[in-house]
C-alpha cells in the first residue's frame, strides 16, 4: 500500500475516534440528539471528507465538492467531521450543541460553515443533491456531489423521483451513500417496513455497490471506484448503529437516546479517549449567542430585462408569463449563469414551451414528480441560477407545501409560477382548483406571493423578478382576462409602470367604502365598481398584488371609509380577506370587513358560471355591495 | 371456449363501443376532458366491471369488490362503464358531464354511485386501495380491490410507499392495473421521464403480468390468473391512447383535448355508432341541478367510551392520548368493527405502544411513509373503522397537506393525533417544530382541529372523538404540563367535564381585557393571569380548544372588554390570533388584538428557553399585557 494511503487510513482512524468522542459528548451534554446513526455513518463520512475537493478555510470555494446530508438528525456526526476538517472549532460544536442561540442546532443548517443544505424531514436530500449536481454542469464548474441518507429513510417515495431524474439527465457526478445499519426507531428495518433497497435503486437505473461501512481501506477504494463510474451510483454501506461502543452497537434505542454521564464515561473509556464533559459543560455555560458567522446566502442576479411587452386585448396571464420568460431567455443567452425553467409535464398549459424552444439546454422536463422538482429547484437556485418552476397551483404549493417550507428554511431563490389558481380553472373541479395558495404561503416566513392583475402586469412582474433573490410564488388563473384600464381608457400597467412589491394599486377613488381585490376577479370588480359609480355609489378600488404584505397606510386609509370588501378567487379562510382582517384587528382599525371568496369546496363548471356560483361575478359583486351599503 | 365466456366477450365488446361513443360525446359536449386515457383504459375497465362481485342496484353492498381509479381524470371512462353497468342512467352522465351542479364532475367523486374514492391529483389511489383491501380483512368481509392507474402517474414516489405496505401486510386481495399507453401530456413517457415500471414494481415485491390491454379474451384470462395468485399483483396493460379512433390513436394531444363536432362525427362513424350530439345537447340545456342521489357518507360509530382517567400531577398530553386509546381498545375488544391505529415509526414518541400491545392486530406499522399512511388511513376510515393516525405535527399535516385535502374531499373519518406541535418540541429545531397546524387545517373545509389544554381534557376528548364521524386533527405538544385547576383548586377538567366542540372554556373572569389561549402555553397563561390579578389587573381568560370555529357570542363578549390577547404555540400568521382577527373584522367588533405567538422560524433550544425567546413564558406574557394596558 502506498505510504500516503496508509497515512490517510491512520489519519481517518484517529479522526474517527475523536469524532465518536465528540458525538457522544455533545449529545450527552445537550441531553438530546441522535448518537446511534451518527456513529454508524461517521467512518464513511470521514472517508468522504478526507478525499473530496474542498477547502475548510474557503467554505464557498466554487469548485468544491458538495456533501449533502439528507438525514439531518445525524448532526453530531456532521459537526464532528466538519470540526475536525477545520471548518470551525470543534470545541464550539461540542459545547454548544442544541443550545439556544448556537448555530449548532439539532438538525443541520446551512449557516454552519461546510453545511450545504439544511435538512430534517427525511426523503428530500437526494433531490437537493441532484440540484447541486446539475448546477455543476450548468455553471460549467466540475465537482462531485455526495448525498448521505439513512436506510429507514429509503421508505420515502420522493427518493425514487430523484433517482429517476438523475438517470434521465445522466448526472455523472452524484454518489449516494446509504447508512445501512438496518435499524430505525421501531426496530429492524426489515420488520418495520421490509424493503429491497438494492433492487429499488437498481430498478431506477442506479449502480449499486456494497461496502463494509467501517472498513476504511475498503471504503476508500469503493469511493475511488464510484467516482470513476461516472454514473449515478449508490454506495450501500453496511454499518452498525452505535458502532464503536459495545453497549450501543445494534441497539435501536440509541437512534434518538443519549448516554447518561456514567454511560458516557464507560463509552469514552472503550474508545480510548478522555472524558472532558466538565470542560464542555463550562464552555456551554459561558456561551453567548451573537458571534455567529454569517453564511453567504447572497444572490445578486444581473440579467437583462429586455423590453416590456404590451397587451391591448384580452389575454391570459399565463401566456404573458410564458412570453416574458422566453423573451428573457432570448436577451440573456450570453449571461454567465443561466435562467432555468423546470416543468412537471405541463409545459403546454403553463406556457413554458416557448422558453423550451429558445433555451432547450436550460429547460428541464421533470415528469410527474413535483416534490422532487420543488426541492431540486430550490437547490439549483442557491447555485447562482435563477430558477423558475411553473406548475398548477395544486401541484406547486399544495402538494409540495413541506418541500417549499424546506426551501424557505434553506433561503433558496426559487421562483414558483403557479397557473390555474382558483375556480377560474373551471371544469376540472376541486382537486385542480387551487384556492389556498395565499393561505399556505402565509406560513412560510420568507416567501412572497405576487398575484398579477392582467397580462401587462404579469410581464412587468416577471421582468422585475428575474433579478430578485428569494423565494416567490407568482399566481394566476387560467382564463383570458381583460387588460386593466384606467378611467381615462389608457392601460393601467403600461410601459411606464414599475412593479413595487407591497404596494396596492389604487384603481378607483371613492369614499362610500373600499374594495380590495387580489387575483383573477379584478376585471369583474372594475366593472362592478364602475357600474356602481354610475348609480352614485363611489367605492375606492385597490388591486392587491402582494396579499401577504399589505401597506398599513393604505389599510388605514381604506378602513377610514368604514367598510372594506375583500374579493379573491381563493378561500375566504386565509387569503386576502384574512390579511385585511389581521391588519384591521391588530391595528385597532374599526371597519366592517366583508369577505367575498370561496367558502366551500368548489365544483366542476365553466369559469364564468362558477364565478356566479361563488358570488364573484360582476352582478353578484354589485348586489353584495348594495346589500351592505343599504 | 365456453359459451358464457364467448357471450361475455361479445357483451364487453359491444359495451366498449358504446363506451367509446359515450366518452367522445360527453367530452366534446363539455368542451373539455380527457378522452385519450379514457379510451386506452376502457376495455380493461369493462372486463373488470363485468367480472367483479357487485350489484349496481346496491352500490353499498358490503361484500362488493372495490374499484379505485387513481387517475381520476379518466372520468369519461368511469362514468361510461358505471352507466353501462346500471349504476345510473348513462344518458345523464353524457348530457351532464362537467356541467355545473351535476355529480358528473371533471374528476370522479364518491357521490357518484359506483365511485369508491374521489381522485384527481395523481399518485394516491394505490394508497387508498390498500386501505380498502385491509378493511376487508379487518371487517372480515372478503372482497377484492382493483386500482386503476396511469403510466405517467408511476413517476410519483408515493406509489412505491403503497406497494411496500401491501407486501408487508400480505394483502392478497389487491390488483393494480396500469394503463400502459406510453404517452403523457408532454409526449412519450420514455422521453418525458424514463422509467422501468415493471422493475420498479418487482423491486417492491409485486408480481407483474403484462397483457394486451385491448384483447378482451386475454384480459379476462389475465384477471382470472391475477385473482388466483392471492398476492399483490400488477397488471401492466399495453394499451393505445385514443384506441378505437384512427386519428386519435397514439396521439398525446388527446390526453386532455377533446374532439370538435366534425371530428366527433368522423370518430363515431369509425366506431360504427350514432351521432347523437344534438340529443345530448338538448338534455344538457334542460338539466336542473338538485336531484342528485346522496351517497352514503354515514358513519355512526358506537364504541364504549370506558371510564375517564384523572390526572392530578404534571402530565404530557401525548401520554394521556396513548393511555386513552389503549383503554378504549381494551373496553372495545368485542366491538364489531375495530379501532385502528396507524404509526409511522414513532410509536414510542406518540405513545401508541400501549395500544399496540393491547390490540396488536389493529396496530399498523407503516414505516416512514407518511403520505401513503395518510391516504390509506382515510380510506380505512370510510369502511366503518374508526381510524387514528398519530404522528408529529410536521408529518401529520405539513408533509401530507394535500393528502389530507384529498381525505377532506372524500369525507373520510380519519382522526389524526398530532404530537410535538410548537416550539415545545425543543431542541430538534425548525424542521420538527410544527407551528402551522391550525393555519393549514384552516383551508380544509370539513376538518376540525381540537387542541387539548392538559392531560385531563385530552382524555375526555379522545373518549368523545371515538364516536364521531369526520376528519379531525387533535394537537398537542411534547412536554409535561400542569393539569389545569379552577380558582378553587379543583381540577378544571374533572370527571364531570364534558367536551363540547366549538366552545371555549372561561377559566378566569375579568373586565380589564381578555386573553384567549390555544394549546401548550395555557398553564403559563393561567399563571400570568393569576399573577396579574394579584396586582389588580383582571383579565378574562379563555381556553380555546377549537381554534378554527370560535363561538361568536363569546367573541363579542370578550371584544367588549376592549382588548384581546391571543396566545398560541403557533405562528401568529394563521392560527388562533387569525381566527380572532377574522371574527372581529367580519363582525365589526372593535377591540384591539394583540397576537402573541411565533413570528419567525424557531431554533433549537430547551422548550422553556424557547418559550421565553418567543414571549410565551409567564413573565413575558405579564409584561406584554402590562405594556398594552398601561
Amino acid at each position: 500500500m502506498p505510504a500516503n494511503t496508509q497515512e490517510l487510513i491512520s489519519r481517518i482512524s484517529a479522526q474517527a475516534k475523536q469524532a465518536r468522542k465528540a458525538i457522544l459528548t455533545m449529545t450527552t451534554l445537550a441531553g438530546s440528539g441522535h448518537p446511534g446513526g451518527s456513529m454508524s455513518s461517521i467512518d464513511i463520512m470521514l472517508c468522504v471528507y478526507n478525499t473530496i475537493e474542498h477547502n475548510p478555510a474557503q467554505p464557498q470555494m466554487p469548485n468544491r465538492d458538495r456533501v449533502i446530508i439528507s438525514n439531518g438528525h445525524i448532526s453530531p456526526a456532521v459537526f464532528s467531521v466538519l470540526g475536525l476538517m477545520g471548518y470551525f472549532d470543534l470545541n464550539d460544536a461540542i459545547a454548544q450543541y442544541r443550545l439556544m442561540g448556537s448555530i449548532f442546532e439539532g438538525h443541520i443548517e446551512r449557516r454552519v460553515p461546510g453545511v450545504e443544505w439544511s435538512s430534517g424531514n427525511l426523503g428530500q436530500g437526494l433531490s437537493a443533491g441532484t440540484g447541486f449536481a446539475l448546477a455543476s454542469r450548468l455553471n460549467k464548474i466540475p465537482y462531485n456531489v455526495y448525498v448521505f441518507m439513512g436506510d429507514g429513510e429509503q421508505q420515502k417515495g420522493q427518493i425514487s423521483e430523484a433517482r429517476r431524474f438523475a438517470v434521465k439527465y445522466c448526472l455523472d457526478n452524484i454518489i449516494a451513500i446509504v447508512d445501512y445499519n438496518e435499524l430505525q426507531i421501531s426496530g429492524s428495518i426489515h420488520n418495520v417496513m421490509p424493503q429491497n433497497i438494492r433492487k429499488n435503486w437498481e430498478s431506477d437505473g442506479w449502480k449499486v455497490i456494497e461496502v463494509n461501512g467501517h472498513d476504511i481501506p475498503q471504503i476508500l477504494t469503493t469511493l475511488d471506484n464510484a467516482r470513476a463510474f461516472k454514473q449515478p451510483t449508490l454506495i450501500l454501506a453496511h454499518t452498525v448503529m452505535g458502532k464503536g461502543v459495545s453497549f450501543m452497537e445494534n441497539n435501536a434505542k440509541y437512534h434518538g437516546s443519549v448516554l447518561s454521564e456514567t454511560q458516557l464515561e464507560s463509552a469514552l473509556k472503550e474508545l480510548g479517549t478522555e472524558m472532558e464533559l466538565k470542560k464542555y459543560r463550562k464552555l456551554r455555560s459561558e456561551f453567548k449567542p451573537g458571534n455567529n458567522p454569517q453564511n453567504g446566502y447572497l444572490f445578486e442576479p444581473e440579467y437583462k430585462i429586455g423590453k416590456p411587452l404590451r397587451y391591448q386585448t384580452d389575454s391570459d396571464c399565463r401566456s404573458a408569463w410564458g412570453k416574458a420568460i422566453a423573451d428573457l431567455a432570448k436577451v440573456n443567452t450570453a449571461a454567465e449563469t443561466p435562467i432555468v425553467v423546470l416543468d412537471c409535464d405541463l409545459a403546454t398549459s403553463v406556457k413554458t414551451e416557448e422558453f423550451a424552444q429558445v433555451s432547450p439546454q436550460n429547460f428541464f422536463q421533470c415528469g410527474i414528480m413535483e416534490q422532487h422538482t420543488c426541492v431540486m429547484g430550490g437547490a439549483l437556485s442557491i447555485c447562482g441560477i435563477q430558477t423558475f418552476w411553473s406548475d398548477f397551483g395544486v401541484f406547486g404549493i399544495a402538494e409540495v407545501y413541506n418541500n417549499q417550507r424546506l426551501n424557505d428554511i434553506n433561503h433558496t431563490n426559487l421562483k414558483t409560477v403557479l397557473t390555474h389558481t382558483g375556480i377560474d380553472v373551471g371544469a376540472d373541479g376541486k382537486t385542480h382548483q387551487c384556492i389556498d395558495y395565499i393561505s399556505l404561503a402565509r406560513n412560510l416566513f420568507g416567501f412572497r406571493v405576487i398575484c398579477p392583475a392582467d397580462a401587462n402586469q404579469t410581464d412587468r412582474i416577471i421582468r422585475w423578478l428575474i433579478n430578485k433573490p428569494g423565494n416567490y410564488l407568482v399566481t394566476m388563473g387560467r382564463s383570458k382576462l381583460p387588460v386593466l384600464k384606467k378611467m381615462d381608457g389608457t392601460l393601467q400597467y403600461d410601459f411606464d409602470y414599475s412593479f413595487v412589491y407591497g404596494k396596492a394599486d389604487v384603481l378607483r377613488d371613492g369614499n362610500d367604502g373600499s374594495m380590495w381585490v387580489c387575483g383573477t376577479p379584478i376585471a369583474k370588480a372594475v366593472k362592478a365598481v364602475d357600474t356602481l359609480r354610475e348609480e352614485g355609489i363611489f367605492l375606492e378600488l385597490l388591486y392587491v398584488s402582494s396579499p401577504l404584505h399589505l401597506d398599513l397606510a393604505q389599510l388605514k386609509a381604506s378602513a377610514g371609509k368604514g367598510i372594506i370588501f375583500s374579493v379573491e378567487d381563493h378561500s375566504v379562510n386565509g387569503g386576502l380577506g384574512t390579511s385585511i382582517a389581521d391588519g384591521l384587528a391588530t391595528n385597532s382599525l374599526c371597519a366592517k370587513l366583508v369577505k367575498i371568496g370561496i367558502n366551500q369546496y368548489p365544483i366542476s363548471g365553466e369559469a364564468n358560471e362558477l364565478y356566479h356560483w361563488a358570488g364573484l361575478d360582476t352582478a353578484s359583486l354589485i348586489a353584495t355591495v348594495k346589500k351592505f351599503l343599504a
